[in-house]
């Protein structure tokens, strides 16, 4: 649906917030083949300026007829702005990649990690899903494992930074820290309880069967991107003190017998992953050091002896990057080698 | 071996250390009968004073003399000195109860939470095992709906906060925040790397099967508790930037059916526990609320259905009262009780 072009017209909806502005450092780090960048943001940001290849340039409210001539629209402006644009802009001609989760769990929807599941593009009907942040960079670990010795269960724990909620969960964390250290009394906005020198087993609403949204995004946008719904997931989603990179405690059971070597072998030549993973040297991936990387990295790689076939793993990727807007820009990328 | 008394002579070896100051307040709010307190540390710290009972106390230079007349001598000044000077105690005659990682493996040493197994008490030799904290909480939690459904298999992740490494890592915490808000260089003294608005997945020394020592006595003191050698237990402990109080998401398995309101209805009747779920009302246990409370916490209770019989938990319990200090107080309680 995409034509083929020299350049492409790519709009950014929702430019301003934490994701948005890392799409446009993105797209110009890699040097993405943009002919225009169109910034569209709420009323609320309109106006402000953001610089692309040394051009500032103007935020625009985002509207329906903002798509005119654009050929990718890259969408992290939320699910309701994702569901009430995201058809104007198909309309308008434009392919839109959407970071939201609006349309990811949709049968017509490829929901796509470049690295994992490549061919599901080929089915878009115009929107392609980027997936939930602790997804994909779960999704990068394990594809090469479950290609190996197919995956029967995985249970996660998540360790997930503030950028993941945005801008003002980051300001919400510098804001209480610097409040606690004064001896002050803390104010939440963002989050429901203090966030700061805390642990909040709370991402997303909760739900019936008592998980939370992210957790049963996990789940199920793990299956759907491995197109496996035989593999069992159970998840529990933590937002921790740390600004950028999520971490995951990943417990696997495997069909065939992997050992921690053969799944180190097998990861460290695997796309998009890095295994580092040299405790006694006290290398193992850590939010702080993965912060600004493109790799999803793998450390602490040993056996479960309590299963059969057990693995535990200790998986770090920048939320914001791989978890977001690098995975949008991949996308993008392949739809223009594809097309 | 302890003689009944009406009051007893308690010495404390680490006495100037978190978990040594807590002892001391311990004692004195749950009114403990103490005659007299010697207060014991390393030569750095001799000379110190601290509060007990409205009147300052001297702390003296641990010895192997130091021991003269006492009755209970409460040990946490690390596994070397326990090594060093708990026999010299024993001699003394004093019993001692011990919260390094000393002794705790030894068959001839009872491993001890009064809520779980009181009864080992009765077979010791002058010296009780106090167990590792992220043990302790884990255990309190789950030997009723061990009791209830037999537990098979547990996969469990903690989220440690630095007081359980000890005060220099509750500065170090504080140091390294302070310095990153004012945007200055971190200084990792405690720790291998920054913890300040990071997650390290390294607690202890690393070993030869890739986990760490702290994963390890999670697993066998977790056995060794329950009295069940056939549960497995598969651990990865990570550090987390909090203060105080250490949280656990834990999956286990059961032989028997448990549903969530089932395990709620027999924790909430449970001794030491405090049910605290009720997600939609936010309430959920958190690090910074079960600072300072006796109890061990357990929210976030829901069914796992990629297993037979699954079961999610959040636990969370202040790593320096039941974790640490006020068990140790409970086994003297126990102790005075049944001798």
């Amino acid at each position: 649906m995409l034509k083929k072009k020299e350049k492409y017209i790519v709009a950014i909806a929702g430019a301003t917030g934490a994701v948005g502005r890392e799409m446009v450092e993105i797209l110009e780090e890699r040097n993405f083949p943009v002919s225009d960048l169109i910034l569209l943001a709420s009323e609320h940001s309109e106006g402000e300026r953001i610089e692309f290849r040394g051009k500032s340039r103007t935020v625009h409210k985002l509207a329906k007829n903002s798509f005119n001539g654009v050929d990718i629209a890259l969408f992290s402006a939320g699910g309701e702005r994702s569901l009430e644009f995201a058809p104007a802009a198909v309309k308008s001609g434009a392919v839109v990649i959407d970071s939201s989760s609006a349309f990811r769990m949709d049968p017509a929807v490829p929901l796509v990690v470049p690295e994992v599941n490549p061919k599901a593009l080929e089915r878009h009907g115009g929107i392609i899903a980027n997936p939930n942040c602790s997804a994909i960079a779960m999704v990068v670990a394990l594809k090469p494992l479950h290609d190996a010795a197919k995956i029967k269960r995985i249970v996660v724990t998540t360790f997930q930074s503030v950028s993941g909620t945005g801008k003002q969960a980051m300001d919400e964390l510098a804001g209480q820290t610097i409040a606690l250290m004064n001896f002050k009394e803390v104010e939440s906005k963002v989050y429901p309880h203090q966030i700061a020198f805390n642990c909040l087993p709370h991402i997303g609403s909760f739900l019936e069967n008592g998980y939370t949204k992210e957790e049963m995004k996990i789940v199920n946008e793990t299956r759907k991107i491995l197109e496996d719904s035989s593999i069992g997931v159970t998840a529990t989603a933590v937002r921790v003190p740390v600004f950028r990179g999520h971490a995951e405690s990943i417990n696997m059971e495997t069909e065939e017998k992997i050992g921690a070597n053969e799944a180190r072998a097998i990861l460290s030549r695997s796309p998009g992953v890095i295994v580092y993973d040299d405790p006694l040297r006290n290398i193992y991936p850590l939010p702080v050091d993965v912060s600004g990387k493109d790799e999803v990295y793998v450390g602490r790689v040993r056996e479960d002896e309590t299963v059969m076939n057990g693995l535990n793993l200790w998986v770090v990727s920048d939320n914001l990057r791989k978890g977001a807007a690098l995975n949008a820009v991949q996308i993008a990328e392949l739809l223009v080698a594809q097309e």
